[in-house]
């Protein structure tokens, strides 16, 4: 292993879900919005924006959306959103039509971009000593996230980030060994579960601080329990979202 | 600004695609597979898998799908993979349904896994002072480019990234100022075209070292120009694609 401040900071990665009562600094701010700016970028069409969550309204609406206490609470609130609306001005104020603004291939790209620019953020975060808790619930009420974040169409809110001073220390998580997720030219479809028993020993020793200590299940036993069986949920009104917003159109 | 050596890194980014003739070393290599390991993973279900591509007929495959000469040249070339491919084999050895793997909520989610590993294994790959390139271009291709890897159902190649020894010294792309791209509370929807005279001003006076010298467009005419205009081209195969493969198969 190869090891300097930015790939340590990377390894010992986790989330952070207390922090404490303070606020970043303009300069922190302003910092992580550079850094936000200068990622890499599909085709150059830089089609990533990011909204800073102050208003305490706002916030509050968001926390009960997401039904994480942490959300708007201290510290910092990001959502990180695909952005095409702004293309499509451009286009629409130049005389142009929309072009491929409404396809799947371009709402990728502005996945691409919107996501990468959450990571760079990320760890430019932890380079400052700071932590973050990822949003993906920020996705559990999409239609009315959309609403409370008063959007355009064409536009998407894919991840939120709470950022802060962290105030608690979970333990690093354990991770599938590589041998299960990088591969030398060619992928190996004969999975074994049978293969995971040792994982799935070491997972069950993680203490997650989320639920009183409490043991957490093994990795088996998180992939086949509730998160993916089938129920009904939200996050089904995804592609309908979409659509009304203007993106993937040609999906059928 | 705050400055340290990954924000450094970060807001001096830039794309390399001229490498030495020098592939990583296995530290190197096992060092980045250890960070894209511990990148955040949306509800621990880890959906992301690396393929490292060493085999020569593979990378010249792969060059002629992508179209671009330094794709599988010097340096080393990594296909990042959304994968459910191997959530769906542990419920299914474990006598379970599907569940809700062919959804487009947990597609996203994989997504969102796959993309943020690009971005930390890209952070490394330039702590390192190493440089990559980001290959949007496996997507040229969809059908050709999942034949080509020999990928199972429910994974999907969303990213390539040609890493190594930097053998160019590109300029700085100049980016669009931050407050077209960052907002207090709330998206500013009454954007006006006009307010971009400036920044298209800056953009010419780049250089892009892929066209021999030659200054590039300005901004709003990039994007009213080719890129976006409605143009036949194979990655409308993604929407058909995707389904082939079970993923989001609620998107009708």
């Amino acid at each position: 292993m190869i090891h300097n401040s930015t790939i340590d900071k990377q390894i010992n990665h986790r989330s952070i879900r207390k922090f404490k009562d303070q606020l970043l600094s303009p300069e922190q701010l302003k910092t992580l919005y550079t850094v936000f700016q200068h990622t890499a970028t599909s085709m150059f069409m830089q089609n990533a924006s990011l909204l800073h969550i102050t208003d305490p309204a706002k916030r509050q609406k968001i926390q009960e959306l997401c039904n994480q206490k942490y959300v708007g609470a201290e510290g910092d609130l990001f959502i990180f959103v695909v952005d095409l609306y702004r293309n499509q001005q451009i286009r629409q104020q130049l005389g142009k039509d929309d072009g491929r603004v409404h396809t799947t291939d371009i709402f990728f790209q502005a996945m691409e971009d919107t996501i990468l620019a959450f990571q760079n953020v990320a760890n430019a975060v932890e380079s400052m000593d700071l932590g973050y808790v990822p949003l993906g619930t920020v996705n559990d009420h999409p239609k009315k996230m959309l609403a409370t974040l008063d959007l355009p169409k064409l536009t998407f809110p894919v991840l939120g980030m709470q950022v802060g001073v962290p105030d608690q220390e979970p333990q690093l998580k354990p991770r599938l060994p590589l041998e299960f997720t990088c591969f030398e030219d060619k992928y190996s479809k004969d999975f074994d579960v049978k293969d995971l028993a040792d994982y799935d020993q070491v997972v069950t020793t993680y203490y997650d601080l989320r639920d009183a200590n409490r043991r957490i299940d093994s990795f088996t036993k998180q992939i086949t329990g509730a998160k993916l069986n089938n129920h009904e949920t939200d996050r089904d009104e995804l592609p309908e979202l979409l659509h009304e917003q203007g993106l993937c159109l040609d999906w059928k």
